[in-house]
Formats: structure tokens, sequence, C-alpha cells
């Protein structure tokens, strides 16, 4: 059995490093990945950005995820709505998002229709038709957006108040949707000085993942976006860093339509850097021993069973960040306990953890669960895409994403507790506490 | 004995109100304001810049004062150093000094020696000379300036922090001296560009106050100040504003350095405005009320005295900035008391004072005391010229500055408890504890 499971692990993880990529550059500068994957006849056509809200003018927040929305509005030969309708109508599906550090647009439709894909996205990379209506209409729908999914949850607006308290001098500090006010007051004039700065093919990674040959693929981009002038305005992505942060800041946010209270806490934290990626790897692999599995995690043990203070523990980190990111904690208490109480007792648990150190056993499951989801994680191509578009958007490269998961198995348990001695100190820490309004009184 | 001090009131009052300004502008767009005070018979020469800290490029803080700094480099005319000596050899003294919101230059010599200074800072306003070698010897000086006046200094550096925690996306959450590591990156280039894009007279006004008659002040500012071209790179000062602030945030800054712990607190506030004082005038008396005089103000006899709790309280206030300034308390407690109880303490007062309102006697002589600080601070004509130079940098009027002390005069009791009730929430605030670093364990 062990042999069998051996042998199974070892398949996967070859199926998984034969992920087949190939990158060319376009003579006007824009990047292009495939990703090869003939499982199914469809693909994935992206095009990502190198600009988020943290690349957004001092005062204009809100303006990335605002032209996000603009850049359905059509063309010259594509009609406002009508770019959505088009890949519907051949049976696929598009979407947009916007996240701090990336920007980026995509469609997943039958293989073949892949020349039409690129047709539509060179077509809107340099030619976006903008009317004041137009503006005025979807600014009241990103307005509305901001309502449903920040004004209206107290646990969001915490996290924007903490996440302003966490950075004191990087534009992290900034929602990536826009601060209310600024959001009202975004223009047409903004938007498009906003597309022609910053929308270019030199600014643009086009990934295609799926039934495709990279040959033609390129071939094909060549014809669509070769002919897209560069920008000479695109600048290095130099963003202004952190100062010594010398304080621990604590928030108490309360709010009557808090059903919940929580305890939440972000430490500043390193991000994964071009061949540079031990220090992250070991930060996620401490999330994961921290509070990963939602019952079997040290934070889960210790606090949902051992001692039932919290209905949920965990930790979170990403580390996909051009700049600094954070590592996070939060705990849910169980009902009728203190938030003083749930914090302590959470500081208790990482307390223990910094001096007993990592389990082995535990480090060992861990990285188990860690490969096995990187290896189920590559089966699907539209997550490969994703990857590969997110990781090179803030500057790694794809031997970095190749490297990811082998590092991820390379870092010791020292390497770990070293991570975590140095991450985890509260003055560059921020603790929220969501809380009813009651209850703080 | 009330007629005779009504009389002496009314007497200083005329006096006061006698500041005789007149006011010009240049063809190039340069403000001139003449402070005429024939006493003595010296002139105070000072060039306002509408330019602070709060104006620099994000990732460049700290150049506007390094240029302040670099002003004193010289030109083609006047070789490095020069300026001051040339002003001290004339028996007159000269500094300059760069706040959020504008950068000042000023000599103060006898009445006769006006030509020159115009001649001097006329010649740095367009012609000032940087070499490489002044920039590396000056960046050193500015980092020394930041390491004895900040980094050595436990209460700068919590006043920092709680800044930048206290502004979430106005300029005003950085340091006017610049954080450390931005200020050991900043460049010649930086402090060029910086100079070149608002130093003119568009952007600058000229206050010459003592012993002068405006029409030659007039005639001489043309003469000197005229043939400087205006700048087209002038625009206004909009900066970003704040989001609603739904949290205290609360820093404890705990340094070995520490000899005396103390509990400080800052609520956003409204700032004076053109035409638009009432408010600041009223959050001026109630910083007086509160804790302006060191013994008899409500803190002051509350805490120090009634209850011993402190052994210095405090309220502060200025109003005198672009954008929205900070109300503020310090309480530092009697020794072995704690940071918790000394905070309950200062709230309990704060309670009070919001629930029972404003004593009438106590008001009364508040406004005797504003008004008889606003009537001897007129008798320094460095005072006054500072005072109209600072106004009309931030946007207010000389209708503005003389209408400062009537409206102190005017407000009511129910308009400071207005602007207490407004001023005092919580969710706006900022409380920062400096201790120890054995009482923060």
């Amino acid at each position: 059995m062990r042999l069998a499971l051996g042998f199974a692990v070892a398949l996967m993880a070859g199926a998984a490093a034969a992920d087949t990529v190939s990158t060319f550059k376009l003579d006007n500068g824009m990047d292009v990945v495939v990703i090869e994957d003939h499982r199914a006849p469809v693909v994935v056509h992206m095009v990502w950005y190198r600009i988020g809200s943290a690349d957004e003018p001092a005062g204009h927040s809100g303006i990335a995820h605002f032209l996000e929305h603009l850049m359905f509005q059509g063309t010259e030969e594509v009609a406002p709505g009508d770019l959505s309708k088009i890949v519907s109508a051949q049976g696929g599906s598009d979407n947009a998002f916007t996240t701090l550090d990336y920007t980026a647009y995509f469609q997943r439709v039958a293989a073949d229709r892949l020349d039409l894909m690129m047709t539509l996205e060179a077509d809107r990379m340099r030619n976006l038709n903008l009317t004041e209506d137009d503006v005025t209409t979807e600014r009241q729908v990103i307005l509305e957006e901001r309502g449903e999914r920040t004004d209206s949850d107290p646990g969001a607006l915490l996290g924007e108040q903490m996440a302003a308290a966490q950075y004191m001098n990087h534009p992290y500090g900034t929602p990536v949707i826009g601060w209310r006010h600024e959001m009202a007051a975004l223009s047409r004039q903004d938007a498009l000085d906003f597309y022609q700065a910053n929308y270019a093919p030199n600014n643009a990674i086009l990934v295609v993942a799926g039934d495709v040959v990279p040959a033609e693929v390129l071939a094909m981009a060549k014809a669509h976006y070769g002919p897209v002038p560069p920008s000479d305005r695109i600048t290095p992505r130099v963003r202004p860093t952190e100062p010594p942060q010398l304080s621990e800041r604590r928030l108490v946010l309360a709010d009557a339509r808090v059903a919940q209270p929580y305890v939440i806490r972000t430490y500043l934290a390193a991000e994964r850097n071009p061949g540079d990626q031990r220090e992250a790897a070991a930060l996620k692999l401490l999330a994961e021993l921290l509070g990963g599995n939602p019952t079997t995690s040290v934070l889960a043990r210790a606090l949902q069973f051992d001692t039932q203070k919290a209905v949920y523990a965990a930790a979170f980190y990403d580390g996909m960040s051009l700049d600094a990111d954070t590592f996070g904690f939060v705990v849910v208490p169980v009902p009728g306990q203190s938030l003083g109480d749930t914090e302590a007792a959470l500081d208790a648990v990482l307390d223990k953890f910094l001096t007993e150190g990592v389990n082995a056993e535990e480090f060992a499951r861990i990285k188990a669960q860690v490969r096995a989801a990187e290896i189920y994680g590559r089966d699907n191509v539209q997550g490969r895409a994703r990857t590969y578009g997110a990781a090179l958007s803030i500057g790694l490269t794809v031997q970095d994403v190749q490297d990811w998961a082998t590092i991820l198995q390379d870092v010791t348990a020292e390497e770990v507790m070293a991570a975590a001695n140095k991450v985890l100190n509260r003055k560059q820490a921020v603790t929220g506490w969501l809380t009813t309004e009651e209850a703080a009184e």
C-alpha cells in the first residue's frame, strides 16, 4: 500500500511537472504564455495588465476597477455590452477582475473561437469608446457594488480600516474598489487617462491555455496584438515602501449588523519574489500548520477542541503580491466569550507554538497535503492559466511558478520557525475586533 | 475699575485692529503683503511658497524639507552658504522652515537692507545651483536632523506612528522630515524636479513687515520679483481626503528610552477655512477651556488637583492647515499610575464636560485670555508677518486673519459644545500610550 501510494504520487507529480508552457515576446513588448492541454477542445484566453489599484493616482481610488467595468462599453467595432454577448453566443463565458497589482480579462470558449477572442481583446486594448452617459451609468454600478460588498458588511469595513492601518505608506492601504467619496468623483477623463497610460501591449501578458499549438497561438497573437503600438508611458512599478512599524495598531469596529463577533489580526509579511520564494514558502506552510485545515490545524485543535474557546480559527497567507503582503489569523469565539479572552487564547497558542516548534509528524502531513493540493490544482486548466498570469503580472517568472511546489517541499521546519519568529512581530501587526454595538458599550 | 478695564481693552483692541496691511499682486502672479510698523527701523522679509510636505510625490517624503536646506546652496551669483553670511554681515538674521502645507524663507534686517534681501531671494527663486556633492552632504545633514529630532525621541516616533494611523488616505500621515528610508534615497534630480515645479512667483507670497512704505515695497518687489517668469506647472492643491473613519486606532509604543510615560489622543478636526472659521474658533476655545492653562483648565483642575492623577494635562488644537487638522489631549500620570487608569480618568473628565457643558464664568475668562493673547501677539512684528504668511499660504485671506479675533469673541458656548460633541468622536481618534518596555511586558 505504501509503495502503491508512493507510485501514485510520483505519477501525479510527473504529470504536474509536465505543465507544457511556452513563452514568447512580441516585438511590441507583449508577453505571450501558452499552456498546452489537449484533454478537451476548449481554450482559455486571458489578457493581464500589469496595473492594479495600488498603481492608481492618489485621490482617484477605484479607477483601476472602474476602468475594468468600462472596458465592456465597446469600441468602434463592438457596441456597448456586445462583447459578452458575442462570447456567450459562441457558447463561451467571459469575465474580468481587478486586484491590487493587476487587471485581467478572460474568456473560455471552444478552441476554434480563439481567433475571435483575440480580435475582440486586441480591439479594446486601444480603441475603447466611452461616452459620458456610459461613465455615469457604470459609476452608479460600482457604487452599488461597493454598497453590497463593503458598506453593508461590517467585516469588510473592518478589513478596510485595518488595511489602512496596516500600511502606513504603501498604497495597499487603499481598497481595490476605492473609497466611496473618491469613486463618486471618478470621471470619464480619469478613466481615459488611466486607460491610455496603462493599457498597451508592453504592459500586458497574453495567456492562452487549452487545446492549442504554441506556434499557432503565436502566429495568431502576432496577427492580432502585433499591430497594437507600445506605449512610451510604461514605467517601472516602484511604489512607496513601509517605514519601520513601531507599534501594533488596534481597532474595534462595533456595528449593530454584526451577527458573529470575531478577532482578526494581520502582520506585515514577506511576499513571493522572483528567484527568492523560500521565505514565502515557509510562511505558506506556517499558515497551513497553524490554521489551514478547519479541524486538524494547531489553532483548530487548541481552540475548537482542547479548550473549546472558538467555533472557528484559521490562518491566512497568500504571498502573491508585488509588495509586502500580510499574514493573518481569525478566531470566532464560542457564544458568550469575550473577544479579550478569545485574543488571549489565540496568543497563548501562538506562544506555545513558538516555544515548542514544529511537530515533525504534523509537518510531514502538511507537506503531503500541500503537495496534493498543488497537484490537484494543476488539473484545472483555467486555474493554471490564472496562476501563470497572476505570477507574471507581479514579476515572477514561469520558472518561479514551476519551482514553487518543489520549494514548498524543500522548506525545513527550521525555516518555518524562523519565518514564524520574524512575521509574528506585534509591532508590525494590526488587531481588529468586530463586535456588536451592545458589547462595545 | 470695571470701566477702566473696559477702556483699556477697547484701546488695545483698537490698536490691534490697526494692523496696517496692504496687499498687491504682481503681473507674474506673486502676492505681496506689506505690514507697516514704524516703531523700529527694521524689516522682516519673507517669501512663502504654497508647497509643503503634503504636496510631495509619493515615495519621496522629505523632499520639501530637503529642498529648503538645499536653497542655501547658492546660485551663479551667490556661493554656497554665502546667503546667510551676507545677511549676517548686514547685522541681520535669516532662517527657513517647512511644514505640511508651506515652505518659507525669511530675513530680519535693518529696513534699508530690504533691497538686498529681495535681490538674494529673487535670485534663488529660479537660479538655484546644485552639485551632486552639495546634495550628498546635505542629505547627511537631514538624516542627522531626523536622528536627533525623531529617531532618538520615542515621543516623536509615537507621534509619527499616530499620524500615519490618523490619516488613512490624506498625506498628513507622512512626516514633514520624511521617512528615513525615503530620505536616504532623495536625489539631486528629485530636488530639482520639486524646485522647478513649485518654486515660482505665482506660487509664492511675499510678506514684508516693519518700517516700510507700501508703495516703495511694491516698486522694489516689481523690480526684483517682477522679472521672474511664472510657472505653468502650478495646479490647484487638491489632495486626497479621508474616507469615513469607523474605528478608533490604538497604539502602544514601548521604548527603553522613555523616561516619562503618557497617554496622547488625537481626533480628526475641522480646520480654519476662508470665510468659514467659526467651527475652528469654537475648537480653539474648547482646547483652551479643557487644557489651555496648565493650572486652571478643566483637565488640569480635575486631573492634577482634584484627583491628583496627573502631573500634566493639556489639550491642543491649531487649525492653521489647508486640510483637516487634529484636536488632541496629552496626560502625564503621577508616578506609578497605569496608563489605563490615566486614560480612564481623562475620559471621565471629558464625559463630565460633555454632560455639564461650558461653565459661563470660565468661558468668559477664557475669552478674555484669548483676546489678550491675540492683542499682545500683535505687538511682535515678526509674529504678525508669520501669521499673515501662514494664513495666505493655506488659502485664508487678510480679511480672515483680521476677522479671527472677533470670531473668537463671537463664538457662543453652544457652538463650543456643538464642536466638542462633533470632534470628540472616538471613531475618528487615535490613542497612543508611550511607555517603558518593562511596563509593556
